[in-house]
Protein backbone atom coordinates (compact mmCIF):
# COMPACT_ATOMS: atom_id res chain seq x y z
CA UNK A 1 0.00 0.00 0.00
CA UNK A 2 3.02 2.24 0.15
CA UNK A 3 3.72 2.06 -3.04
CA UNK A 4 3.46 5.74 -4.40
CA UNK A 5 0.94 6.21 -7.30
CA UNK A 6 3.06 8.07 -10.36
CA UNK A 7 1.25 9.97 -13.42
CA UNK A 8 1.10 7.01 -15.27
CA UNK A 9 -1.05 5.21 -12.66
CA UNK A 10 -3.76 7.89 -13.05
CA UNK A 11 -3.59 7.60 -16.67
CA UNK A 12 -4.07 3.95 -16.67
CA UNK A 13 -6.85 4.64 -14.17
CA UNK A 14 -8.78 6.87 -15.42
CA UNK A 15 -8.46 4.81 -19.07
CA UNK A 16 -9.80 1.51 -17.31
CA UNK A 17 -12.38 3.48 -15.46
CA UNK A 18 -13.82 4.14 -18.93
CA UNK A 19 -13.62 0.93 -20.76
CA UNK A 20 -11.73 -2.03 -18.22
CA UNK A 21 -11.26 -4.24 -21.71
CA UNK A 22 -8.74 -1.83 -22.92
CA UNK A 23 -6.03 -4.66 -23.33
CA UNK A 24 -2.00 -3.75 -22.89
CA UNK A 25 -1.59 -2.91 -26.04
CA UNK A 26 -4.20 -0.55 -26.57
CA UNK A 27 -3.11 1.54 -23.17
CA UNK A 28 0.57 1.34 -23.83
CA UNK A 29 -0.77 2.99 -27.81
CA UNK A 30 -3.15 5.47 -25.77
CA UNK A 31 -0.02 6.62 -23.42
CA UNK A 32 2.59 6.49 -25.68
CA UNK A 33 4.47 3.72 -23.75
CA UNK A 34 5.17 0.05 -23.98
CA UNK A 35 2.68 -2.83 -22.84
CA UNK A 36 5.49 -4.11 -20.63
CA UNK A 37 5.64 -0.93 -18.95
CA UNK A 38 1.47 -0.89 -18.41
CA UNK A 39 1.54 -4.76 -17.72
CA UNK A 40 3.88 -3.89 -14.69
CA UNK A 41 2.00 -1.05 -13.09
CA UNK A 42 -1.34 -2.56 -13.60
CA UNK A 43 -0.17 -5.67 -11.43
CA UNK A 44 1.45 -3.13 -8.59
CA UNK A 45 -2.05 -1.89 -8.84
CA UNK A 46 -4.24 -4.71 -8.69
CA UNK A 47 -1.53 -6.37 -5.97
CA UNK A 48 -1.72 -2.35 -3.90
CA UNK A 49 -5.98 -2.96 -4.27
CA UNK A 50 -5.94 0.11 -5.46
CA UNK A 51 -7.71 -1.69 -8.14
CA UNK A 52 -10.01 -3.61 -6.01
CA UNK A 53 -12.16 -5.01 -9.00
CA UNK A 54 -13.11 -5.23 -12.85
CA UNK A 55 -16.20 -5.25 -13.30
CA UNK A 56 -19.42 -4.10 -15.27
CA UNK A 57 -22.30 -2.03 -14.88
CA UNK A 58 -25.55 -4.31 -15.73
CA UNK A 59 -28.70 -2.63 -16.38
CA UNK A 60 -30.39 -4.48 -13.49
CA UNK A 61 -33.81 -3.75 -14.59
CA UNK A 62 -33.57 -5.21 -18.07
CA UNK A 63 -31.99 -8.39 -16.45
CA UNK A 64 -35.82 -8.32 -14.30
CA UNK A 65 -34.11 -7.39 -10.97
CA UNK A 66 -34.16 -4.64 -8.50
CA UNK A 67 -31.67 -3.06 -7.26
CA UNK A 68 -32.08 -1.49 -3.40
CA UNK A 69 -29.97 0.91 -1.33
CA UNK A 70 -30.33 0.23 2.23
CA UNK A 71 -29.01 3.27 3.86
CA UNK A 72 -28.58 2.27 7.49
CA UNK A 73 -27.67 4.51 11.22
CA UNK A 74 -26.64 2.01 13.72
CA UNK A 75 -26.34 2.98 17.76
CA UNK A 76 -22.51 3.42 18.58
CA UNK A 77 -22.98 0.90 21.27
CA UNK A 78 -23.00 -1.68 18.24
CA UNK A 79 -19.81 -3.75 16.76
CA UNK A 80 -19.86 -3.16 13.27
CA UNK A 81 -17.78 -5.75 12.51
CA UNK A 82 -19.49 -8.50 13.96
CA UNK A 83 -22.86 -7.06 11.87
CA UNK A 84 -20.64 -7.14 8.50
CA UNK A 85 -19.46 -10.51 9.28
CA UNK A 86 -22.87 -11.78 8.97
CA UNK A 87 -24.21 -9.35 6.22
CA UNK A 88 -20.64 -10.54 4.04
CA UNK A 89 -22.13 -14.30 3.71
CA UNK A 90 -25.54 -13.04 2.46
CA UNK A 91 -25.99 -13.56 -1.32
CA UNK A 92 -28.59 -11.29 -1.81
CA UNK A 93 -26.53 -8.64 -0.49
CA UNK A 94 -24.19 -7.38 -3.45
CA UNK A 95 -22.27 -4.08 -1.92
CA UNK A 96 -21.35 -3.19 1.80
CA UNK A 97 -19.64 -0.13 2.53
CA UNK A 98 -18.96 1.47 5.73
CA UNK A 99 -19.74 4.94 6.30
CA UNK A 100 -19.64 8.19 8.08
CA UNK A 101 -22.13 10.58 8.32
CA UNK A 102 -26.35 10.48 7.83
CA UNK A 103 -25.83 6.49 7.75
CA UNK A 104 -22.34 4.35 8.81
CA UNK A 105 -23.50 1.41 6.52
CA UNK A 106 -24.66 1.27 3.05
CA UNK A 107 -25.90 -1.94 1.69
CA UNK A 108 -27.08 -2.45 -1.90
CA UNK A 109 -29.90 -5.82 -2.14
CA UNK A 110 -30.30 -6.83 -5.71
CA UNK A 111 -33.12 -9.16 -5.64
CA UNK A 112 -36.18 -10.39 -8.34
CA UNK A 113 -39.18 -7.73 -9.32
CA UNK A 114 -41.32 -8.98 -6.93
CA UNK A 115 -42.11 -6.65 -4.20
CA UNK A 116 -43.20 -9.54 -1.78
CA UNK A 117 -39.96 -11.57 -2.28
CA UNK A 118 -38.22 -7.95 -1.86
CA UNK A 119 -40.03 -7.45 1.63
CA UNK A 120 -38.83 -10.86 2.41
CA UNK A 121 -35.33 -10.14 1.70
CA UNK A 122 -35.49 -7.40 2.80
CA UNK A 123 -36.42 -7.64 6.07
CA UNK A 124 -33.80 -10.65 6.37
CA UNK A 125 -31.17 -8.28 5.79
CA UNK A 126 -32.24 -5.65 8.45
CA UNK A 127 -33.14 -8.36 11.08
CA UNK A 128 -29.21 -9.36 11.16
CA UNK A 129 -28.29 -5.55 12.22
CA UNK A 130 -28.67 -5.08 15.81
CA UNK A 131 -29.50 -1.93 17.08
CA UNK A 132 -30.65 -0.08 13.66
CA UNK A 133 -31.44 3.58 14.69
CA UNK A 134 -33.00 4.91 11.21
CA UNK A 135 -33.05 2.38 7.76
CA UNK A 136 -33.46 4.46 4.25
CA UNK A 137 -34.95 2.23 1.56
CA UNK A 138 -34.28 3.49 -1.95
CA UNK A 139 -35.05 1.74 -4.70
CA UNK A 140 -32.64 2.67 -7.90
CA UNK A 141 -35.04 3.16 -10.92
CA UNK A 142 -32.32 4.07 -13.16
CA UNK A 143 -28.70 5.28 -13.56
CA UNK A 144 -28.31 8.15 -15.31
CA UNK A 145 -24.88 8.69 -14.95
CA UNK A 146 -21.79 6.29 -14.03
CA UNK A 147 -18.40 7.44 -14.03
CA UNK A 148 -15.70 6.34 -11.85
CA UNK A 149 -12.65 8.73 -12.18
CA UNK B 1 -34.11 -3.95 -25.65
CA UNK B 2 -36.82 -6.39 -27.07
CA UNK B 3 -34.01 -9.16 -27.59
CA UNK B 4 -34.13 -11.92 -25.12
CA UNK B 5 -31.44 -12.65 -22.33
CA UNK B 6 -30.63 -16.25 -22.87
CA UNK B 7 -28.62 -18.81 -20.38
CA UNK B 8 -25.64 -18.08 -22.01
CA UNK B 9 -26.37 -14.36 -21.48
CA UNK B 10 -26.69 -14.58 -18.24
CA UNK B 11 -23.24 -17.09 -17.32
CA UNK B 12 -21.55 -14.36 -19.71
CA UNK B 13 -22.51 -11.22 -17.02
CA UNK B 14 -21.90 -12.97 -13.92
CA UNK B 15 -18.17 -13.96 -15.58
CA UNK B 16 -17.58 -10.23 -16.29
CA UNK B 17 -18.84 -8.90 -13.65
CA UNK B 18 -16.14 -10.85 -11.70
CA UNK B 19 -13.57 -10.05 -13.79
CA UNK B 20 -13.96 -8.13 -16.85
CA UNK B 21 -10.97 -8.45 -18.11
CA UNK B 22 -11.53 -11.69 -19.55
CA UNK B 23 -10.82 -12.52 -22.72
CA UNK B 24 -13.30 -14.34 -25.65
CA UNK B 25 -11.54 -17.05 -25.61
CA UNK B 26 -11.12 -17.27 -21.55
CA UNK B 27 -14.95 -16.96 -21.64
CA UNK B 28 -15.32 -19.79 -24.78
CA UNK B 29 -13.15 -21.97 -22.24
CA UNK B 30 -15.29 -21.44 -19.35
CA UNK B 31 -18.36 -21.87 -20.97
CA UNK B 32 -17.45 -24.56 -23.43
CA UNK B 33 -18.53 -22.10 -26.28
CA UNK B 34 -16.35 -20.42 -29.29
CA UNK B 35 -15.06 -17.16 -29.19
CA UNK B 36 -17.40 -16.04 -31.88
CA UNK B 37 -20.29 -16.75 -29.97
CA UNK B 38 -18.95 -15.20 -26.99
CA UNK B 39 -18.24 -11.90 -29.24
CA UNK B 40 -21.66 -12.33 -30.93
CA UNK B 41 -23.38 -12.63 -27.15
CA UNK B 42 -20.98 -9.50 -25.78
CA UNK B 43 -21.70 -7.00 -29.02
CA UNK B 44 -25.68 -7.51 -28.42
CA UNK B 45 -25.49 -6.92 -24.55
CA UNK B 46 -23.88 -3.59 -24.96
CA UNK B 47 -25.48 -2.85 -27.69
CA UNK B 48 -29.15 -3.34 -26.13
CA UNK B 49 -27.65 -1.48 -22.95
CA UNK B 50 -27.67 -4.50 -20.93
CA UNK B 51 -23.77 -3.44 -20.20
CA UNK B 52 -23.81 0.08 -19.79
CA UNK B 53 -19.99 -0.13 -18.98
CA UNK B 54 -16.57 -2.19 -18.33
CA UNK B 55 -15.12 -0.39 -15.62
CA UNK B 56 -13.10 0.14 -12.12
CA UNK B 57 -13.66 -0.37 -8.58
CA UNK B 58 -11.09 2.21 -7.24
CA UNK B 59 -9.68 2.52 -3.73
CA UNK B 60 -10.53 6.22 -3.46
CA UNK B 61 -9.08 6.72 0.17
CA UNK B 62 -5.38 4.98 -1.54
CA UNK B 63 -5.93 7.67 -4.12
CA UNK B 64 -6.35 10.62 -2.51
CA UNK B 65 -10.14 11.13 -2.45
CA UNK B 66 -13.27 11.26 -0.60
CA UNK B 67 -16.16 9.52 -1.82
CA UNK B 68 -19.35 11.04 -0.93
CA UNK B 69 -22.89 9.67 -1.74
CA UNK B 70 -25.99 12.30 -1.42
CA UNK B 71 -29.29 10.41 -0.59
CA UNK B 72 -31.81 13.70 -1.95
CA UNK B 73 -35.89 14.42 -1.26
CA UNK B 74 -37.06 15.91 -3.80
CA UNK B 75 -40.25 17.83 -3.73
CA UNK B 76 -42.67 16.03 -6.29
CA UNK B 77 -43.48 19.21 -8.16
CA UNK B 78 -39.95 19.78 -8.94
CA UNK B 79 -38.96 18.01 -12.46
CA UNK B 80 -35.90 16.01 -11.68
CA UNK B 81 -35.14 15.82 -15.03
CA UNK B 82 -34.07 19.07 -15.32
CA UNK B 83 -32.29 18.59 -12.15
CA UNK B 84 -30.54 15.76 -13.56
CA UNK B 85 -29.62 17.61 -17.14
CA UNK B 86 -27.66 20.10 -14.95
CA UNK B 87 -25.99 17.91 -12.44
CA UNK B 88 -24.62 15.61 -15.54
CA UNK B 89 -22.54 18.04 -16.83
CA UNK B 90 -20.92 18.98 -12.85
CA UNK B 91 -17.08 16.87 -13.02
CA UNK B 92 -17.51 16.69 -9.51
CA UNK B 93 -20.95 14.11 -9.90
CA UNK B 94 -19.48 10.71 -10.74
CA UNK B 95 -23.04 9.09 -10.37
CA UNK B 96 -26.70 9.87 -10.88
CA UNK B 97 -29.03 7.41 -10.32
CA UNK B 98 -32.87 8.10 -9.85
CA UNK B 99 -34.90 6.07 -7.25
CA UNK B 100 -38.10 5.50 -5.32
CA UNK B 101 -38.76 5.52 -1.70
CA UNK B 102 -36.55 7.15 0.90
CA UNK B 103 -34.57 8.95 -1.34
CA UNK B 104 -35.69 10.65 -5.18
CA UNK B 105 -32.07 11.04 -6.68
CA UNK B 106 -28.99 9.51 -5.40
CA UNK B 107 -25.91 11.43 -6.26
CA UNK B 108 -22.05 9.91 -5.77
CA UNK B 109 -19.73 12.81 -5.72
CA UNK B 110 -15.61 12.34 -5.44
CA UNK B 111 -13.52 15.08 -4.50
CA UNK B 112 -10.39 15.49 -2.20
CA UNK B 113 -9.38 14.73 0.71
CA UNK B 114 -9.99 18.10 2.47
CA UNK B 115 -12.93 18.81 3.58
CA UNK B 116 -12.93 22.18 3.80
CA UNK B 117 -12.80 22.06 -0.61
CA UNK B 118 -15.37 18.91 -0.07
CA UNK B 119 -17.92 21.09 1.89
CA UNK B 120 -17.64 24.07 -1.27
CA UNK B 121 -18.43 21.28 -3.55
CA UNK B 122 -21.23 19.58 -1.96
CA UNK B 123 -22.62 22.91 -1.41
CA UNK B 124 -22.38 23.70 -4.86
CA UNK B 125 -23.90 20.37 -6.16
CA UNK B 126 -26.97 21.50 -3.13
CA UNK B 127 -27.68 24.89 -4.90
CA UNK B 128 -28.59 23.01 -8.51
CA UNK B 129 -31.30 21.18 -6.96
CA UNK B 130 -34.25 23.13 -6.19
CA UNK B 131 -36.92 21.95 -3.60
CA UNK B 132 -34.77 19.72 -1.66
CA UNK B 133 -36.84 17.97 1.05
CA UNK B 134 -34.32 15.99 2.81
CA UNK B 135 -30.26 15.60 2.24
CA UNK B 136 -28.96 12.56 3.50
CA UNK B 137 -25.14 13.13 3.38
CA UNK B 138 -22.84 9.89 3.99
CA UNK B 139 -19.09 9.35 3.32
CA UNK B 140 -17.88 6.02 2.10
CA UNK B 141 -14.93 5.55 4.41
CA UNK B 142 -14.62 1.21 3.09
CA UNK B 143 -16.39 -0.89 0.73
CA UNK B 144 -16.26 -4.42 2.62
CA UNK B 145 -18.01 -6.11 -0.32
CA UNK B 146 -18.47 -4.89 -3.78
CA UNK B 147 -19.93 -7.96 -5.82
CA UNK B 148 -22.27 -7.04 -8.93
CA UNK B 149 -23.95 -10.07 -10.14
Amino acid sequence: MADKITGIDVKILKLLAKNARLTYKELAEILGTTRQRISRRMDRLERNGIIKKYTIIPDYDALGYIHVILGITIRPSVDIDKVIELLKEDENVKVIERALGSHNLVVHIVGPKDMKEMEKIISNVSRKIPGIDKLDITFVTEIVKFEVL
